[in-house]
C-alpha cells in the first residue's frame, strides 16, 4: 500500500513513467462533485441519512459512443482518487505528497498498461469517510458548523458503493465493463458485483477475502486504541489542534508490518543497523526495520487524518460478503451475473490465499464464471500493487474476454 | 505467554493444582539477595557496570548431597521468578495479581510433572531490568537516590546470564544438570550453554530462535514506540506519577497478536460480536477479540512496568546467538559442551519452526548432541506454556538421559 515501498524494495519497484511518457496518463486533474444533498441525501447502513456529500474522483481515457468501456477502480485503506498519471495540483489541499509521485495504481493503469486507457475509460473515487476531496469526518457538520469528527456517521462498504452508484449515474453510465480493486478495494468490486449484478460485466478482485479474520480484527482494533488514547485525539475534535500524531504514526505502523511478509522484511532489512555494525545500547531507532518503520509513519501523518483511519478500518472490520447470503458465501455468490478474476499472493498473510480461495470456491459451486490466480509472490499484502509483470496479463486478458 | 489465556481458550487450559495438591510445590516465598555492590559491580555489555543489584529468585525441591540436581529455568518478557507454586505475599510489592495465580510455569515444575521436584532442584529469577525484585529501571539510581528510568544501562541476555551465574555460585552449585526455557527463556539456555559449557550438562530451549526476525523487530519498535509517544512516559522519569498506562498497553496488545496465531484467533473469536449480531456503528471495542485484547492490556498495564518493557524488548532484539561465533551459527554451535533439547511449534510465528532449526542444524553439524522436537499445534508462540502434555514427556526423558 506503500509507494517508498517500491523504492526501498529495489528490484521489484515498479518504474515510474514521467507524464511525457507515452505510457503515461499524463497530468490528472481531480474533479469534485455534489452527490448528495438536503433533498437527497445518502442514506446509510447504519440507519441515518448524510448530506451534503461531495466526491473526488479522477478519470482517464475516453468513455466510447456506446458508452460501454467503463472501468471503475477501488482504493484501499490510504489512498484517493488520483489512481494513476500526475496530479497537477502539487500542494492540494495543503499536502504536500500530491503530485510529487504518480497514482497509486500507475502501474497498471495507462496506454498499453493493464488497464488500457487507450481502450477503457477509466474512473476512481475517493470513499466516504476519506480525508482526499470525499466527505469524511474533517468535512462540516452542517447541523453544527464545525468539522464532524466523530459525529461523522459509521459509514461502511456498503455506503461507499451506494455513493460510487450515484456517481457512476452522474457520468451516465449504465453498465461498467468492470469493476476492480486489491484488498478493501477488491471487497468493494464483490460489493457491486452483488448489490448491482446488472451493472458490472466483470469484477476483478485483488488480494481480498470474503472478510477480515480475527487477527486482522485484532490489528485495525490495536491501530484504533493508538489513536483514541493519544491525548491529542480530544474524542476526534482535533481540528485546528494538534492532531493525534503519535497514535496515528503507531496506527500505521502496525499496518505496514501486516502488508509486508516475514520474507520481503528478512531480504530487505534482515537485522541490519542503521549505523554500522555497534549495538548502540540506546532507545533511538537503531535497526533498519525501525528506520523504515518511522519513516513510514512520519511521511504518512503528514497526508492522513486520524479519524478518517478509524473510520475506514471500521468499515474494513464490518465487511462481510456473507452478510448478502445470510452468512452463507455461496448464497451470496448466487447474487452476481458477472465474469470474475480472482487473484491471490502467496505471502499474503492479512488476506491469505486460503481465504481468497473461500469466495473463488463459493463463485464455483454457484456456478459463476470465475479465474483464480494464485500468484507466487513474497512481497505480503503490497504484491497486489508490487507483482505488476504478473498481475497485467491476467488482468488485460480478462478485460479482453468481456469486451 | 498468558495465563488468562488459558482460560479463554478452553479445552487446552491447564488445569492448575491447589497449593495443597500433591503436584503442587505448595506455597513460596521468593527469596531476594546482592549479588553486586560497590566493591564487585556487574560489568555490563555496554560497557558500564552496574550496582547494587538485587536479584529475587524462588527455589522448588532440594538440592542433593552432590548439588548435581539443579536445574535454573528462565523467563519469558512479562515473566518473574515465580514459576510454580503459589505466592504467600498475595500483595507483593503492591501488584495484586501476584498470589492470585500459580507460578508462571506451574504446569512444568512439581512433584511428578516435567520438571520433577521429587527429583530436582529447581531455580528461577527475575530478569535484570525487570520489575519483579531484581533491580531495573524503577529502582534507585544510588548517584541520584532517584529512580533510574533510562539511566538505567541497556542490558542484553549475556548481561541476564553473568547475574545468574552469580546467583548460582552463590547457591554453592558449580555445574548445572539443565537449563531450561522458552521464548527469551529459550535463548538464555543458549547464552549459558555457551558462556558457561563447562557448567551446563543440558539445554531445554522452546520456542526460540537463534535471533530475532526482522518482523519481530519491529513488532517491538512498535511497541517501544507506543511507550515513548505516550506523553506520560515523560522521557522514562515518571515514577510517582501517572504513568504511560495508555502505551503500554498498546504495546502489550500488540505482544498478545503475535503470541497466538491466526488459527487460534479465528478458532476462539471468529469475528462473534460481544453484544449479540447487531453491529454497533460506534467505536468501543465491539468484536470478542477486541475485547479481549482490552482486558489483556488491561491487567497488565496494572502490574508491569513501561521501562521495564522497553529494555526487555531491547534485550530481545539484541540477542543474537550466532555473535559467539562471529556471525557463524555452526562456530557458535562449537562451543558449547551439554546436550540439548530444542522444540519448535508449528503455528509459532514470532520464532518460527524454521527459524528453531536453524540452531539444531548449527548444533547437528558441530557435531552436538541434540534433539529436535517439532510440535504439532495451533496455539502459535503461546504453545510452549500450552502443549504441556506434549512437552512433559520430552522434557522428562530428556532429564533422565542427563542423570
Amino acid at each position: 500500500m506503500s509507494d517508498p515501498l517500491n523504492a526501498l524494495l529495489g528490484k521489484k519497484s515498479n518504474k515510474y513513467d514521467p507524464p511525457d511518457s507515452p505510457r503515461s496518463v499524463g497530468w490528472t486533474t481531480p474533479r469534485r462533485v455534489r452527490l448528495a444533498d438536503q433533498s437527497n441525501p445518502l442514506p446509510l447502513d447504519c440507519g441515518r441519512s448524510i448530506w451534503p456529500v461531495e466526491v473526488e474522483y479522477e478519470t482517464y481515457g475516453t468513455l466510447n459512443p456506446e458508452r460501454d468501456n467503463a472501468i471503475l477502480v477501488f482504493h484501499a485503506l490510504s489512498g484517493d482518487a488520483h489512481a494513476a498519471g500526475w496530479d497537477r495540483n502539487a500542494e492540494h489541499d495543503g499536502r504536500l505528497w500530491r503530485g510529487k509521485r504518480p497514482g497509486w495504481w500507475d502501474s497498471m493503469i495507462g496506454p498499453g498498461k493493464g488497464f488500457d486507457t487507450r481502450r477503457y475509460y477509466v474512473i476512481c473515487s475517493n470513499v466516504l469517510g476519506s480525508c482526499y476531496g470525499t466527505t469524511g469526518p474533517s468535512s462540516t457538520n452542517p447541523e453544527t458548523g464545525l468539522p464532524y469528527g466523530l459525529r461523522f456517521p459509521v459509514v461502511t462498504l456498503g455506503d461507499w458503493v451506494r455513493l460510487q452508484r450515484r456517481l457512476i449515474d452522474h457520468l451516465g453510465i449504465d453498465r461498467l465493463l468492470a469493476v476492480a480493486g486489491g484488498s478493501l478495494g477488491g471487497q468493494q468490486a464483490m460489493e457491486w458485483a452483488l448489490s448491482s449484478p446488472d451493472r458490472v460485466r466483470g469484477a476483478i478482485v485483488l488480494a481480498a477475502a470474503p472478510r477480515l479474520s480475527a487477527q486482522g480484527l485484532a490489528f485495525n482494533a490495536v491501530a484504533r486504541r493508538a489513536i483514541m488514547c493519544d491525548p491529542g485525539f480530544r474524542g476526534g475534535d482535533y481540528y485546528g489542534e494538534t492532531s493525534p500524531e503519535a497514535g496515528l504514526g503507531v496506527a500505521r505502523m502496525i499496518g505496514h508490518i501486516t502488508y509486508l511478509s516475514q520474507a520481503s522484511m528478512a531480504m530487505k532489512f534482515g537485522r541490519q543497523l542503521r549505523n554500522g555494525n555497534r549495538l548502540g545500547f540506546g532507545f533511538d531507532p537503531e535497526f533498519e526495520v525501525e528506520g523504515y518503520l518511522q519513516h513510514q509513519q512520519q511521511s504518512f501523518v503528514e497526508r492522513f487524518d486520524a479519524n478518517s483511519y478509524l473510520y475506514i478500518t471500521k468499515a474494513m472490520d464490518y465487511y462481510d460478503v456473507a452478510t448478502w447470503g445470510d452468512g452463507d458465501l455461496a448464497r451470496a455468490a448466487m447474487l452476481s451475473r458477472c465474469s470474475w478474476l480472482v487473484a491471490s499472493f502467496s505471502s499474503d498473510w492479512l488476506y491469505t490465499p486460503e481465504q481468497c480461495f473461500e469466495w473463488t470456491e463459493a463463485l464455483r459451486s454457484a456456478g459463476r464464471q470465475v479465474a483464480h490466480c494464485d500468484i507466487k509472490s513474497s512481497y505480503g499484502h503490497d504484491a497486489f500493487l508490487l507483482e505488476t509483470a504478473q498481475v497485467t496479463g491476467k488482468v488485460a486478458a480478462f478485460l479482453d474476454g468481456l469486451k
